[in-house]
């Protein structure tokens, strides 16, 4: 058969044109919507929040919406087979609370935050800004999110 | 600067190579080793179980160690808030059960299985062997398999 006509000039490998693809993308392209709940509700009404609203990971906020804690499926699993009535435990007790908590901001890069959740082996980190009085959850990136980019850059659809 | 010196022929682009490499990386590449209960245990010992080995996914086996269920978190977590006694449960009673379960083997292409993982809404997949009798466990394929994959493709790790 006679070869396909085509020569491109590169100076680069396949791999690094991918490699320079997955650093072009940013947090904010790829986040999903956060859900919160306030640090006074109980153990119980987060769970239930976890269940309609169908995420593994609640970002916890005061009274004037900042962050100040996060609660994994773990953390409340935990707290379900414990003694205590799960109605009366508000979450800010069994939550894990700034500044133990892993967050990121939009215009990082998804590939960083990818290699944190590796790391830190957690599931899903809160996308922040940052305001005078703290951090506002405007965000969140989970391995669910990494798991898209990955079938979407197999299906070229990524830039 | 002078234009570093190398052309070579493809009749690719840099997206097409990428989406061949990532067509090569099979299930068996980058599988975890799964982690089983026996249908009879039950629910609070499952829970213990997955936070001694620290996964979100268990797999339920019969007494000739054959795929009969899947557990996850949400499944334990719901468990755990109902009024039943924990001890007394076993988990044959909560978990997924076949033919309902959505499994995979090591030969598949891991891009598929992510695109599975993402469809279904699902945070694990076990990896079987057929057997006569029915399915053995091999392996566990999870987003976190998938987001270690994206981290060593950006690192050039892979092939």
């Amino acid at each position: 058969a006679r070869p396909r006509v085509g020569y491109f000039y590169t100076g680069k490998t396949g791999a690094q044109l991918l490699t320079d693809k997955i650093k072009k993308i940013q947090v904010q392209d790829y986040q999903s919507i956060p859900v919160v709940v306030n640090e006074n509700v109980s153990v119980y009404d987060a769970i239930c929040t976890m269940f309609l609203e169908d995420v593994g990971t609640l970002f916890v906020v005061d009274e004037q919406s900042l962050l100040v804690g996060v609660l994994s499926r773990k953390d409340l699993l935990r707290a379900s087979i414990g003694k205590q009535e799960l109605t009366s435990i508000p979450v800010h007790i069994i939550m894990t609370r700034m500044p133990n908590i892993t967050y990121c901001h939009r215009e990082e890069l998804l590939i960083d935050i990818a290699q944190v959740l590796i790391e830190k082996q957690i599931d899903a980190i809160p996308v922040v800004k940052k305001v005078d009085a703290g951090l506002e959850v405007v965000g969140r990136v989970t391995k669910t999110n990494i798991t898209k980019l990955l079938v979407a850059l197999a299906h070229d659809e990524v830039l």
